[in-house]
């Protein structure tokens, strides 16, 4: 794919600095993705997405298949036309969410027959499908479609469910061709077991792809055993080419993965945070909803550059977030959103200066100060 | 008050184009207000209220004083700074509210004891405590504090609210006092009864205000009843200060009374309605969650320039909406503020022209095509 490339600009240790250069726009890695399930960023405008340093932003197949529909979006001129997101998107397969969010699941190898939790309608997700109808949606990266094994998983149990992804890799390969100006992701799998991860990788090799995620993981695994699977699994996926790890995650999970080799992260969590009362900042969660902010004029982090940190005090966001007011929602997501770009920017330029390492360290020892000092 | 001036810039008719010049800024007349009740605009930030045309906004006292407190509010630098808008704000004095929201109320001649719709604590309002907490909210313009006579009533019954109301209005007068850089603004009561109504905007002259609000009306009689009133009581208030039509409100509300000599407006009808899927265009009220909405590329208002007319189409309006997702109410709401803004800035521009006549001829026309036509 002439069209879309990744360029490595600094490497320091097994992290790298780069960009994913798609005709959309360019993504700068390590890169997070703020996750827009049905259409839209959860409380935020694209604009203010845009503002908080995003490059690409992440849709989910499943939702938008079952509200307001693929074809329906594709009629309406795509994805990004329909909400106002001129960025790259990536789209993931609906794999996962189909089997934790869909009722009456049968999975078969031909794919997954569903009812939709929305309004009971039956479905079928399958590699077939699940191209065609990111392809209608008109995804920058569409995602190969598989099963994300659950954990824990024993290991014959891990093995059948990973090579079932592989053949479900090789069809997704299959039936989205070689699209201009669009990507293909294939998914490792493996649980944690690192031959099966060895394993996937070389499959998905042999079948070539634009990208390699590494799925499976941040599961309830919890982040030692995720770091283990980490210290190996990035690199047995070609160095020439992103490295995504799916739905993580935690600040420090994400400064712990790019130390491993990973270069695009998307999760839900500072978006959902932003909505339940929860800030992250350099020194840590601020739960807003904490009577402790009630009066409290500071910002929720003096030192952001947010919106919601130049404009309003702990006290006003504690006020509209009891409230039950949008507006705390609306603040509290834009500096959750805000903060993880940051944090990402922080990494690319410690990679550049090769600092990773005291990067991380200070990372570490800013937030172990935990929240701000007692007024 | 020196530094709380009304100019009128242009009559016509009876209507007047003005400004109301005030420390924190100019408010151009006549002026709609939005509602930001517990210390927002709902489901906006205040720089987009600003961007609608916003001289001005509204805070509800008896919202504040209950949660987060107007101590609360003073201790943290007051309305302004605590909600982030620094241009005007007008406050009510909470005796609406009161009335319609409280619990176990009691009305005697000293005010209004009530249990809290929140919590149920006890707390009472009388002219001097609402004036004290519109001074710790620290509003440009404070309203006295009145009863709203429940409609309909017969006309003893208005004649004793309105002199109760009279005397509060005097009493606030003194508690007031007169506080540079801010205006004390009586409100005329007397239900649909033209001597009352006269009886109590000469009750008002008497003790002598910044404005006067024309209070009473909007409250079930229907749009008929109250241009009846309209008719005659702007014109028994003084003609040099402004005239504020309180809780009013529907578009064409807004234009009737412009044409009577109304210059303030304030209502909840463009938030709340943008919530609750109706968006107010020129061509009538649009109801987004309709689904003949579901397929349709246009925006609500083609030649509208508010950011949901200019980014996104009724079909994206509609699943949104249907999805229960935020950006619905940030979208619905600033088309229709922006909306409102714009019909005064017609009609301030009409009456520079004097031509409101032909403005409102139009306007109705308009009104009368009915939303788009059929795709």
């Amino acid at each position: 794919m002439t069209d879309f490339q990744f360029k490595i600009d600094a490497r320091d240790g097994r992290a790298r600095k780069g960009r994913v250069i798609a005709p959309r726009g360019e993504i700068r890695t390590p890169a997070f993705m703020p996750v827009g399930t049905a259409g839209t960023v959860k409380a935020m405008l694209p604009e203010s997405v845009m503002a908080t340093g995003a490059d690409i932003i992440l849709g989910n197949t499943y939702h938008l298949m079952l509200r307001p529909g693929a074809e329906r979006v594709a009629e309406l001129g795509g994805l990004h036309q329909f909400m106002n997101w001129q960025k790259p998107i990536l789209t993931d397969s609906g794999g996962f969410q189909v089997m934790s969010l869909a009722e009456l699941r049968k999975l078969t190898e031909e794919g997954v027959r569903f009812a939709s939790h929305i309004d009971g309608g039956r479905h079928m997700l399958s590699p077939e499908s699940s191209m065609e109808i990111q392809r209608l949606l008109g995804s920058d990266i569409a995602m190969a479609f598989d099963e994300c094994t659950p954990f824990p998983a024993e290991k014959d149990i891990a093995a059948t469910s990973m090579r079932l992804s592989m053949r479900w890799a090789q069809r997704s390969r299959k039936a989205f061709g070689d699209r201009s100006g669009h990507a293909l992701f294939g998914i490792q799998q493996g649980c944690v077991f690192s031959d099966l991860r060895e394993e996937s990788a070389k499959s998905l090799q042999e079948i070539g792809f634009e990208g390699y995620a590494i799925g499976g993981l941040a599961v309830g695994e919890g982040q030692a055993q995720m770091f283990e699977v980490l210290d190996y699994a990035p690199g047995m996926l070609p160095d020439d080419k992103p490295r995504y790890l799916m739905g993580v995650g935690k600040p420090d999970d994400l400064v712990g993965a790019v130390l491993r080799g990973v270069d695009m992260f998307d999760c839900v969590l500072p978006t959902r945070s932003g909505r339940t009362g929860q800030a992250f900042t350099r020194r840590g969660v601020v739960n807003i909803k904490n009577a402790r902010h009630a009066a409290d004029p500071r910002p929720l982090d003096p030192d952001c550059t947010c919106p919601a940190c130049q404009g309003y005090s702990r006290a006003y966001l504690h006020h509209v977030f009891k409230a039950g007011e949008i507006i705390a929602s609306m603040l509290m997501t834009w500096h959750n959103l805000h903060y993880y770009q940051e944090l990402m920017a922080g990494m690319r330029a410690a990679i550049a200066d090769g600092d990773l390492i005291g990067f991380a360290r200070r990372f570490e020892a800013q937030r172990s100060e935990g929240d701000l000092e007692p007024i």
